[in-house]
């Protein structure tokens, strides 16, 4: 069984781009403000736009389920504040569970949070609960910058962060730590912003000792880990200065790698270097590199063939970056997938 | 023969960093203002601080010559306004051209610029020329973020840059794309802010057309490029979503990689990935990772054993990260290399 624990709601039909851009004018002017009931979106939309995307390659990559998050460059938690971040998290993470809902087999939800820039971070556990305990989300979204590049908050290791770590504790559910557009030009988000963030929230953890106050917490590092694998000799090295345990028992029970790296190199270089009890397949498909590599003839994101193709791993490791892993990162996602009788 | 295109002078001797403190406590208390000379240094502890560093560890690597810069984390360009630069930047630089004039046959310089948040880059240029013009320095570095990790300048594609560029372009000098001291606590300044920088320096040049405007200009990007080479598939991808030519023509004759990648499996993909006349040797010691690989038992900067040990290169190719290639991309650097007869 292939589960790919990064995707999107990138190909949502086009009237929730239109209930967003109306929300947004109501920034400036409350009276064109949307209400939720005025998104109309039919089941049969979402499965055309479902069934011509990614369910479609899914089949051709033989994916069997996708972990399936609303569009994270859409987030936009730096935009407005509290309530329209709650609002906008509400109708993406509704959609994700139709979709679940209509697919069972193929796709279960991950939450949105409805962070804000400078808001308490309880104010996001109401919708984080609604998601896990009525939706059946098997995990979260947690956004380590709401203000879109400008990297306001504080970091991962701060006290800020914890009535969310203890809600995830608490609900068994990992969360994979992405960010959303960036709004600071220096940072283009998919080439820049996504893959520093990564490396940042890994830094951080690294520098901290998160792991000691909650020893259960699990994060997915999505994007291969930004940096870090390329540079794993360098953070085994600030480890050491800074008088850490060895990265293996000082990180490598919480944090996590998915595979969303689009060329053979980076694979061989991932699986090379990170044990395999950490790292998750994943696609980010249809994502932020949507074409055709014209070195290989194949989509960039269609990282199963690069697992498929890397010589670092056996087969039974293949298993566990394509399911065991999964499994184990996301409890709740085992359970269910053990309730389907898989 | 071996050339190190990325060395600080980080063991300067006390009395530098006493002059500083000095200079940070006069921006509260005016009186406190240190005027340049009442910095001493003699040319013994100069050479002290020298032979027992960076010196005997290039010779016991067998490294010729080193591209030396002023501190990169102290170069703090946040601190203060223009003048605090310019009086910082000058007594750096003058400290590295004593210990190239000290070393003639090891160290060659590359200026510290008088960078400041919001400045105009022409007010680095005289700092600039004094250096190449009377130091016989051969390079500059340039902060992407003289804000220090809040990330307030524009691209480097931006216009605001141009002063720089058309100075670099008449000097015939490549700018190393390096940060400084994070003052962002998001933000680790070796573990995630250089890196980040890379990644983002990068992507800024892609998402433009800088070297169509400047086809002869040459940026070196540090630390193995940041993220870059691992997710090499994602910039090629990213590229051909934006229409852009094929990286080999976009930038490739334009931007370089060190070789600061602190273990095998890292210069083993710089150098399968990227091509070998992009690829620099360089070590960045002694600088951020300072101790020795529990694993291997050498020092994580000896980058000199990653390049030896890779399979990617042949004999030939090696020479060119080695010499050739900083010869061509320093062409000031060639031209002192040859005057000296090698």
């Amino acid at each position: 069984m292939i589960i790919d624990v990064h995707g999107h709601y990138t190909t949502a039909p086009a009237a929730l781009g239109a209930w967003r851009e109306l929300q947004i004018a109501s920034l400036a002017d409350p009276h064109k403000a949307p209400r939720p009931g005025d998104l109309e979106i039919s089941d049969d939309e979402l499965r055309e736009s479902i069934e011509t995307n990614q369910l479609a390659k899914m089949r051709e990559r033989g994916c069997d389920l996708t972990v399936f998050s609303p569009r994270a460059s859409f987030m936009a938690h730096h935009i407005g504040n509290f309530q329209t971040s709650s609002a906008w998290a509400a109708i993406c993470n509704e959609l994700c569970f139709r979709v679940s809902a209509l697919y069972p087999g193929h796709f279960i939800g991950a939450a949105m949070l409805p962070q804000s820039p400078g808001a308490s971070t309880t104010t996001c556990i109401p919708e984080l609960e609604r998601c896990i305990n009525d939706y059946g989300f098997v995990g979260i979204n947690l956004n380590p910058d709401p203000s879109g590049g400008h990297w306001t908050s504080p970091p991962l290791t701060d006290r800020y962060w914890y009535p969310l770590y203890e809600k995830m504790v608490d609900l068994e559910i990992p969360a994979m730590i992405h960010v959303s557009t960036s709004c600071n030009p220096c940072f283009h988000t998919t080439g820049a912003h996504y893959l520093n963030a990564d490396t940042t929230a890994f830094m951080q953890c690294l520098t901290g000792d998160l792991f000691g106050d909650f020893p259960t917490l699990k994060f997915l590092i999505p994007h291969g880990g930004g940096a870090v694998p390329y540079h794993w000799g360098r953070f085994r090295g600030l480890a050491q200065e800074l008088k850490k345990p060895l990265l293996d028992e000082h990180l490598l029970n919480n944090i996590f790698f998915d595979t969303c790296v689009y060329h053979q190199a980076g694979i061989d270089l991932l699986t090379k270097v990170i044990p395999v009890k950490n790292v998750l397949f994943a696609s980010e498909m249809i994502g932020a590199v949507r074409g055709v590599d014209p070195q290989t003839g194949h989509y960039f994101d269609d990282t199963r063939r690069y697992i498929e193709a890397t010589s670092n791993l056996s087969e039974e490791e293949r298993d566990l970056v394509y399911e065991g892993n999964a499994r184990r990162v996301f409890p709740r996602l085992d359970a269910v997938l053990k309730a389907q009788g898989r």
